[in-house]
C-alpha cells in the first residue's frame, strides 16, 4: 500500500491506444471510433471533462487520419491540458453552433462507425440527422475488447487496486459487525479503500441476512444481528484502474446449511477460475463456474453471469456469459464471482479479479475465501 | 437553512407527471416518451438506479398505456422502492436475455419516440436494430419543456436551494483569499453548501487573476493574490433541486478596468433579467444582456449563453441562447450569467436563478451583485 505512484502515462503511450483503435476499427471494417466522455474517452486521451454535459465532445479516430477531438470551446482549454493533447487536435465549437455539422466533415460519410456505449442518444440522434448514409455500431459490438487486453503498466495498476482491496478486507474483519447498521460497516469499508490508495469508492456492499439475498443491495439500516450471512463487495479506482472483490462472512457460527451453501459458492469460484487459459470462450468461465452450483441443486438462484471486465471502470467488456464466445487472450482482466441468493434467508457471492496468463491465469484479489466468522 | 425538509413526492405525484409526460408526446405527434435512467427518470419516478451500466434500464411512457419500467432482474428489488414504483409495471430481464427484445413488444412499432438525452447510444443502437421502422428523437428536440415548467412544490425546493447558495455566499466573503490556493476556497465553498443542506455538491468554481478568463476552469493550485479577480461559481442539489450562483470579487482594491468590466456585467445580469416575461423567447434574454456587453465594447469576451434551465439537475432546458424561440412560461426556472473574459488576465461572471412569474421574474439569487471586496 506504500507504493510509489506508477508513472504516469504519456502522450505516446496515448497516441499509441489511438493508433492501436484505428487499426483494430480498419481491421473490423469501420470507417472508424467515435469516443465520447467517459471510459473511453479517459483511456485513449486521458482527458475526462469536468462535467458531461448536452455539450458535444467527440474524439474521432479513423485510420490515416489524425484523431481529433471535437469539444465546446469553453472547456478547450481544459481539454489542451489533458495527457493525451498533445497526440491530437482540437476542433472547438460555440455555443450556437452545430456541432454535428462541425463534425460531419471528420467522418467518412458512407462509412460505418463504432460509437461509445455510453455516448449521449442526444449526440448519436444528432449525427443520424446530419449524416443520414452513415451508421454506426456500439463499441460493445463492434469493438469489444478494445480496452480489453491490459498492457504491463495497467496491469501494475490493477494489481495495486486488487492489493488495496485486499487490504481493506483484512481490516474489515477486525471491525464489529453485529449490532451495527449496515450502512456503518460500509462507510468502514470505503474509508479503508480512501487509506489503502483509492480515489474513487464505486460500491460498497454490505448485504446481511435477507438483504444478501438481493445481488444489487447496497447497504442500509438494517442492524446486523448474531447469527447473520454478510455478503460485502467492494471496490473503486485506485490510480485510475479498478478494484472489485466480494467475501461472504459470517456473525457467529454457521448452520449446516451456511456453510454448505458458502462451500458451494466457493468451490465453484474456484472452478470457474481453474479453467481459464487462453483460447478458451468466455461462457466457458461461466459453464464451470455454473455447473458446480447446478449440480449442488441451487441453480435457480445463481441469478446473474459470472463475471465482468475491469480497467479504467469497475464494469467493463469481457462479460463471462453463456453465449459469450469471445476468446480469453493473455492480459484481459475480470471478476469471478459465482453467487446464491436464497430470497427472504440470505446470500453468499465470493469474488476476485483474475488476469489471463499465457499458463493459465492469475488473481489479483489473494485473502481466504473459506468463509471468516466475525462478531 | 434550518426550515424543515418538504414532504417527498408520492406515488401520486409521479403518477401525474408520468401522465403529463404520456399526453405532452401524444400532442407532440409522438408515440411516446423512452426514459433512461438519470434526471428523467428520477423526475417522473423517483428512481435512481445504484449505478448507470451497461445493462438496460427504460421507463416506456405512451398516452393510453400503463407505464412499464424495464428493469434488470439483479435491480428489481431496488426499482420496487422507488416512490413512484406504485404507479408503474415492473418487466425485468435477466441476463443472457436480449433486453430490446423484452421492449419491443412496448412500443408501436412504426411510432416515434422521445428518448432521454443521456439515455447510452448503445442501447439506441439495440433498439433501432430490434425495431427498424421505429423513429427516434431526443427529449431536448421533441419535448424540451418536459421538466420546464416547475410546480409549486418543485418551486419551494428550489427557493431553498438558492437561499442555500446565498448563505454559503455570505459567508465565503468571510475566509481569507490571498495566500490562499483556489482549491482551498472552492472546499470552503463545498463545505458550506452540505453545511447549508446540500446533499450534492456540482461545482465549486474558483477561478483567480488569469484563470477566471477561462469560464470552466473549476479551481486549482494557484495561489490566490491581492489584486486577483476572483470568479465564484458553485451548486449543487438541495432536497433534490439545484443551485447555481456566482459572483465575482477582488482581493483588495481593483483598478478602474476591473470595475468597468464588473459594472458592465452587472447592469447586463440585470437587463437580462428585466426583460422576462411569460411570452417573451429565451432568445430575448440573451440579446438583452448581449447587447449590454456589446456596447461597452466587449463582446468577443462574452464567449457563452447566457443561460440554463435548473430543475432536477444543475444544467438543463430551457438555454437562454440566439436562435432558442421557445417562449417563456411562468414557473420555468434558469440561470442569467453574462460574463466577460479577458484572455491571460481576468474574468467576471454574475450569477442568479430566476423564476418566470405572471408579472416578470422572481430572482432565487439575491446576495448583492455589487464587487466584494475580500482579503
Amino acid at each position: 500500500m506504500t507504493t510509489a505512484a506508477p508513472a504516469p502515462f504519456t502522450a505516446d503511450d496515448y497516441k499509441a491506444r489511438m493508433d492501436r483503435a484505428a487499426q483494430a476499427a480498419a481491421d473490423a471494417g469501420l470507417a472508424g471510433v467515435l469516443v465520447a466522455p467517459g471510459p473511453d474517452l479517459v483511456w485513449l486521451t486521458g482527458y475526462q471533462p469536468t462535467a458531461i454535459t448536452e455539450r458535444l465532445t467527440l474524439l474521432v479516430l479513423a485510420a490515416g487520419s489524425e484523431p481529433v477531438l471535437v469539444v465546446p470551446t469553453l472547456e478547450a482549454p481544459d481539454a489542451e491540458r489533458a495527457p493525451g493533447a498533445p497526440a491530437l487536435t482540437l476542433r472547438d465549437w460555440t455555443d450556437g453552433k452545430d456541432p454535428y455539422a462541425v463534425t460531419a466533415p471528420l467522418l467518412d460519410v458512407n462509412g460505418r462507425f463504432g460509437v461509445s456505449d455510453n455516448g449521449w442518444a442526444m449526440h448519436l440522434l444528432g449525427l443520424q440527422q446530419e449524416l443520414p448514409t452513415t451508421s454506426y455500431a456500439s463499441l460493445t459490438e463492434a469493438l469489444p475488447m478494445l480496452r480489453g487486453v491490459k498492457d504491463a503498466h495497467e496491469l501494475e495498476r490493477l494489481t495495486a487496486a486488487g492489493a488495496a482491496a485486499d487490504a481493506t478486507y483484512e481490516q474489515i474483519l477486525k471491525v464489529r459487525f453485529s449490532g451495527r447498521k449496515e450502512n456503518d460497516v460500509a462507510a468502514d469499508l470505503a474509508a479503508l479503500l480512501k487509506e489503502f490508495g483509492h480515489s474513487q469508492v464505486d460500491f460498497t456492499v454490505v448485504g446481511s441476512g435477507p438483504n444478501g439475498a438481493n445481488p444489487h443491495h447496497e447497504a442500509g439500516d438494517r442492524v446486523i444481528e448474531r447469527g447473520d450471512m454478510v455478503v460485502l463487495d467492494f471496490g473503486g479506482l485506485k490510480h485510475g484502474y479498478g478494484s472489485d472483490t466480494s467475501r461472504t462472512v459470517h456473525v457467529g457460527e454457521p448452520t449446516d446449511e451456511e456453510r454448505q451453501v458458502h462451500d458451494t459458492v466457493r468451490i465453484a469460484q474456484d472452478a470457474g477460475c481453474a479453467v481459464i487459459q487462453p483460447g478458451i470462450a468466455c461462457q466457458d468461465v461461466d459453464r464451470a463456474a455454473r455447473a458446480v452450483i447446478d449440480d449442488a441443486g441451487y441453480g435457480e438462484y445463481f441469478i446473474h453471469r459470472t463475471g465482468h471486465g475491469i480497467g479504467v471502470t469497475t464494469h467493463e467488456p469481457p462479460y463471462m456469459i453463456e453465449g459469450e464466445e469471445q476468446e480469453l487472450v493473455p492480459g484481459m482482466c475480470f471478476s469471478v464471482e459465482p453467487g446464491i441468493y436464497l430470497p427472504g434467508r440470505f446470500g453468499v457471492r465470493i469474488e476476485d479479479i483474475v488476469t489471463v496468463t499465457e499458463e493459465g491465469c492469475r488473481r489479483l484479489n489473494n485473502t481466504p475465501r473459506e468463509m471468516a466468522i466475525v462478531e
